[in-house]
This record gives structure tokens, C-alpha cells and sequence, in this order.
């Protein structure tokens, strides 16, 4: 089956957004086994968008847009598709009553602008936004699928794979084969050398497309499987798998769709332990990702961000001489820093960074990049030194990764060497 | 005058690799006056390159292409664009030495492929790679311009400057106009409500072009004016800023391209004034972002996570009576806490956050997004609440948000009622 994908909105074709939509949906519309035939961008434009969704059409089964369906002015995406098949535009009342509702609930004013997030071209069938107002829909004219869902990230996300695929799949039904996917998610290797370290490896021979995807600082791979039967996919997927790890080892981190810190979170609220963070070059980062976690005041104590010595004397306890020996950037440093957050917060764990984010501050022996972690558990206070490279933003998250990567590595009792 | 942009590549239309270039491109043809007419993206294939290719052509007047240009087998735009207008292809003695010079620099091993870099179209020009070996061409065909630079990004943010504008701006004189831009940043107003404040402001009969773009949780304007002589357009700029100001006042915290926490960090540093941070619901967001702008440790002291009770009184020295009697999401317990880390820190301001980010821990009077959020100087202390209805990641953002253009607020002397 071929797919288009339409992207609509000034934003895009001004430059000022890049294109995030456009990439997900085709990597989820490749997973299906099905293809892409084009990708195209066009501004919010009442005779552009029936154009172009004229000239996918002729190329492909189904088209998916996105973007457009918001309450101001410029947000004519409904309006233009009824235009080019000829539809009139109804008011479905379900879709009106629900989002009068949010606005009653949230206490918001009430414009009649809203009212045409309700209206959707004769014959389409609403796909429901369970994160937002603008309701989706799709529209069969002429044997062909034409969907339309937001084009906020967020909303895209959940409508492609509730409301979009599942409606694909029924009226394409050649497309029923079962799918086995897995994503691993590994840190500490470039693409470069993970794609290296694999390449023995016949995917083709196993059965199973793979693709790499680098999401900043990891490194993903997805594996996939299509098969007659749901066994027969899995195990060829195991398969593939179990080759990889082999060959990543101690690089993967998670076999899924978590995120590395709600990897973390869960090890510690299943193991019960506490932990209190120090941090100085991630700034309050590591307390954050820690947070973006559901339930993480079960095991996080507190985070202090110590950015000057004063407050590393005061609030940790480092002796102002260790920081006039060694600086405050150095594995002394971070080892006091570690210990004394565990002490004073009382908690199993104790978590520390100190290092030098850049632009400037780096020096011939710590360049800008230069980062100590330490972690106490009160009976061994481990340490680990490293030298990124990147800019100061991109220098505090993989700063926050790597002791992330050090929580999960202590917790899976790897560092009785370190 | 129009212009068309062709990505290719397998990568984009598997959706592997997002499309940076479409953007990087589509924003300097704005910025150059012109406007993009379409984004197409399209894999390594022969008959499909061709096709899309014509497609954009027939609406635009120059087309920029990426991609493709590579030594590997599936590289094909030369010869697939080659074919498009029945142009044998030619090998250029200058551009094929300078790739063999490269290679036996670096001491590696030539292999015959790389001599299909050196070929290209029939009447094409070389435009030259000064950062890689893949050089770019364009060709004039029917009064149209077709350009081709790689698609490694960043090769295409050098070729494009460097190799594309110039020739457009020779062959289009009439693109010759005077740009002037501005971007206006607001907090605190949905897009439909900025839009809604705005919709009495002709900005045609103004001669100015405007555009609304979300970036969660703010808003941001656009608004471009396009004039025979540089003065005539920041006049026009000016004119129409000054409308949007009118309306939109305090919700407008920036003109330019600033983000808020290097707006704040800028004004803090300006006045000398120290900052120490207490936060629980932010979960240390509000240090982490203050921390993403170089030279932060200039102002910033300290920043505490005191996400426990126990943190909130140890480290800030909340009463265990007022956490009992008003909850730690209170407008006396946020207070406590501004006041209680402006004074251990011994700073000039101290800012706190507690709040409910969700998903759970909500109740009918203090529903998931209350958030309070407290600022003491020392004389007094200031106290705003919200009640947000976002999940939790977006209910932090927007909470840190607050925070920040609350401390902005103070510094422009608008708490005076607070």
C-alpha cells in the first residue's frame, strides 16, 4: 500500500518549524510494511492544499495530513478538503459538546471561533483527540483513504497510531500481517559504531528490517518483523534480538519505549531505595529528568544545584581546601559532593556532578566537556570521569545521561570494579 | 519568486532521519523575501526524482534539491535530473581532481565510484563544496533554475549561502528588496486569543506580513516587511510592532529571538542581582533552564529540589506546622520557601515553585496544574497561583515558564500591586 503524507502550515514552509511530523508518521508507516511515496509541505492556503492533496492522491491509496485544524483564522485545512470534493461542511454536535465542555471545565472564554473545530467535510467520520480539542477525521472519496489529525506533536502522536493505522488496516486488508517490533536503546556508541559493530549480522537472512535512530545522545535501533503468524514474527524477532545484544552488550540499556529515567525510576521504587542528588554543571537537569517521572517523590529526597563553591561548602560540606587543591571540578570534588548529599538527606543514594559545560571555563587540562559523576552508598563512593565534546546544551544532557547510565549500572551491579 | 524544495533520500521517506535541511532552506528563502512555494521530500529513485521534479517546476521558479549526490550506488539526482531534460552527463577535470587530491591527503583508497561525483549534467554549473567532496550544480532550463547541493547538513547550510543565494539574486534581480523582520514573544495567551486581540489590525493596508507560531508555552509572532529601501521597511516594521504592543502589552516579554531564560539571565546579570532557586513541583527545571545560558553562575547561587517535606523543612526551614496546616502546595508554604532559600543562600532574590504536576496527587480544590510560585527580596515577598491543564511534562514547562516571567515582571517593577 501507498501512503502520502501532507504537512500543512505556514510555520513549515516559512522555515520556522522544522518538520516533526512528517518523519514519525513515515517511520510508523514503514513499521507497518507499508510505503511512502511522498512527503510534502504546504502553507496554510485554501487552493495549495486541495492541489497538492490532488496530486498525492494520483500517486498513492491514502493520504495522511496534518496540521490546520486549529480555531484562528489561518487553520482552513477542514474547509479546503471539502472544497476539493465538492463537500459541504457539517457540525458534528458530539465534537462541539466536548469541547465546550473543556472550556466550561478550565473556566476558558468562550469564542464562536471555536465552534469550527466542530466542522468537518459531509461524510467524514471524526477521529477523537484524547489530548486536545482539535478533533480529527477521515474521508473515503473514490476508493481512497484521506485523513487529517493536528499537527501539534503531541496530539499527532497519539491520533496516528489509535485513530489513524487501525483505519488503514481495515480497509486495506492485505495489510494484515503481523508485526513484531522492538526498539533497543543503547548510549555510549556512535551510530557510526553501532551500525559498525552489527554489520555481520543478515538481517535479511533473519527475516527482520532494522533501522537506526539517533535521538541525542542515544542511539536506537528497531527491529521488525512481518509474519503469517504472530509466533512466527516474534521469534524471528528474538532471534535478531538475541544477535544484537550479543554484539551491544553492555551498550543497551532498554528493550522497549521507556525513557532512560523512567528506566531508572522504576529500578529504584521496585528496590526501594532513595536518592538525593548534587549537581553543579547539569544544573538542576538530572533532578528534572528524575521528575518528568510519574510517582519520582517516592525516591527522590531532593536535588541541590551547588553552581558556586559557596554553596558546595555550605550545603555539602566540601572543605574549602579540597576545592582550592584540586578544584571544584575534579574526582575529590565530586566524591564530597556524592557523600555529603547522601549524608545530609538521609537517603540510600547519593548522586553528584561537577564538570564544565562550556561555552568557556575549559583549560588545556579540563577542556569544556569535562565532566566527574560520583555515587555513594554510604559503604563505597564510585567515580566516573569523562570528556564529551559538544555544546554547552547538548554537554548538560549527555552529562545527565551518563549518571543516569551510572545509577543503572550500580543498580544492575556492574560496577564492583569500579 | 517561488521557489520549490526537493529533499532526497531513502532516509527521509523511511522516516529515519528528519528532514533538517526542508527547514534551514525554507527559512532563508523567507528571509531573503522570497517565499516557498512547496517542500517535497522523495527517496533514491530514479522515475520518482524525475516526476516530483517537474511537478515542482511547473508552479515555481527555481527548484533546490538536497541529496543524492553521494558515491554509493543508490546516489542517482545527477543522472535522474540529468534525464528529466534529456542531458548526456559530463565529467569536470577540475571538480574530479580536487576529489583525488582529498583522497590521497588523507591517504585513502580511491575506488572508481567516486568519479561519479564529478559528473554531472549536460550546461550545468559546478557549484563548489568547500567543506566535503560532493560538489553541487545548478542548471538553466526553460528560463527556470534547478540546484542541487548535498544533503549532509552541514555542507547544504554552507553551499547555500555560499553557492545558491547569490545565483538567485543575479538571476531574479527583481527579488532585490529590502527585508526587515521582527519576532515578538508572549506568555500567558492561547493562539487563539492572540490572534483574537490582533484580528482589528489591517496588516495588509500596514504593507507588513504576519505569522503565528506556538512554541509550547509560548507564542511567538512574525512579522516581516518587504520594501525598495531598507528604511521604508523597518518603518513599515515599525508601525505594525507598535499596533501588536498596543494589544498584547504584558503578555509581550520579548522582541527578537531571545529565549526567556536568556532575557531573565541577561536582566539579572545587568543589575548585579543574585538569584537562589527552591523548587518542588518543577523538580529543578527552573535551575536547569537558567543554567542553559552561559555565564549563569554569575548570578545563579544555588537552586534547591526540595521535593520531600523533610527537604522543605531541613533545607528551607518551612515549619512542619504550616506544611501540616495549608499542605505543601500552599501559597504560605511557597513563601516560606522563597524566603527561607533567599536567606540561606544569602542572595538577592529567592524564587520558589510547589505545585501538582500530575498525574495523580490532585484533589477538587487544588486540581493537577495548581502550581504557587513565590518571589522574596528581602522587603517583600510576592505570590502568584495558576491553575494549569496540561500533562506533566508540559504542566513543568509551563510552570517554570511562570516562574521566569515572573521574576521578569519584578525586575520591570510590575509587582508593585502584587
Amino acid at each position: 500500500m501507498k501512503i502520502g503524507i501532507l504537512t500543512i502550515g505556514n510555520e513549515l514552509i516559512s522555515g520556522r518549524t522544522a518538520d516533526a511530523n512528517a518523519s514519525f508518521i513515515a517511520r510508523e508507516i514503514n513499521q507497518q510494511g507499508w510505503s511512502v511515496e511522498a512527503i510534502m509541505s504546504v502553507g496554510d492556503d485554501f487552493t495549495k492544499i486541495k492541489d497538492r492533496l490532488n496530486y498525492l492522491l494520483s500517486m498513492t491509496d491514502a493520504v495522511i495530513c496534518t496540521g490546520g485544524l486549529g480555531p484562528t483564522a489561518d487553520d482552513i485545512t477542514s474547509a479546503a478538503i471539502a472544497a476539493a470534493f465538492g463537500l459541504p461542511l457539517y457540525t458534528d454536535e458530539n465534537v462541539l459538546n466536548h469541547i465546550k465542555e473543556i472550556f466550561a471545565k478550565y473556566n476558558l472564554r468562550w469564542i464562536e471561533n471555536n465552534a469550527k473545530q466542530a466542522m468537518f467535510p459531509q461524510g467524514a467520520e471524526v477521529i477523537e483527540n484524547p489530548v486536545g480539542t482539535a478533533a480529527g477525521f477521515f474521508l473515503k472519496v473514490e476508493g481512497k483513504l484521506i485523513f487529517v489529525i493536528p499537527g501539534v506533536p503531541g496530539e499527532a502522536r497519539r491520533m496516528l497510531p489509535e485513530g489513524v493505522l487501525p483505519v488503514l488496516r481495515k480497509h486495506f486488508p492485505e495489510a494484515e500481517l503481523h508485526v513484531a517490533k522492538q526498539t533497543i536503546k543503547t548510549f555510549g556508541l556512535g551510530e557510526g559504531a553501532v551500525d559498525n559493530a552489527l554489520k555481520d549480522i543478515d538481517f535479511n537472512a533473519l527475516g527482520v528490517s532494522i533501522g537506526f535512530y539517533p535521538v541525542f545522545p542515544e542511539n536506537h535501533i528497531v527491529i521488525i518483523a512481518r509474519e503469517q503468524s504472530r509466533q512466527k514474527a516474534q521469534d524471528k524477532l528474538k532471534k535478531a534480538q538475541d544477535e544484537i545484544t550479543n554484539r551491544l552488550k553492555q551498550n543497551i540499556f532498554h528493550y522497549g519505549d521507556e525513557t532512560l529515567e523512567e528506566v531508572v525510576a522504576g529500578m529504584l521504587m521496585e528496590k526501594k531505595l532513595t536518592l538525593a542528588v548534587a549537581e553543579s554543571c547539569t544544573g538542576g537537569l538530572i533532578a528534572s529528568r528524575l521528575t518528568d517521572v510519574p510517582g519520582s517523590s517516592e525516591f527522590l529526597e531532593r536535588g541541590l544545584v551547588t553552581y558556586s563553591n559557596k554553596a558546595k561548602m555550605e550545603l555539602l560540606g566540601v572543605p574549602a581546601a579540597v576545592l582550592g587543591k584540586h578544584g571544584a571540578v575534579s574526582e575529590e570534588t565530586a566524591r564530597l559532593m556524592a557523600e555529603g548529599v547522601r549524608k545530609i538527606a538521609a537517603t540510600d543514594l547519593g548522586l553528584s556532578s561537577t564538570g564544565i559545560a562550556g561555552p568557556t571555563g575549559g583549560s588545556k587540562e579540563k577542556p569544556v566537556g569535562t565532566v566527574y559523576l560520583a555515587l555513594a552508598d554510604g559503604k563505597k563512593t564510585h567515580c566516573r570521569h569523562f570528556a564529551f565534546r559538544w555544546d554547552r546544551r547538548r554537554n548538560k544532557l549527555v552529562f545527565s545521561e551518563a549518571a543516569l547510565i551510572f545509577i543503572y549500572d550500580y543498580l544492575l551491579g556492574r560496577l564492583s570494579n569500579e
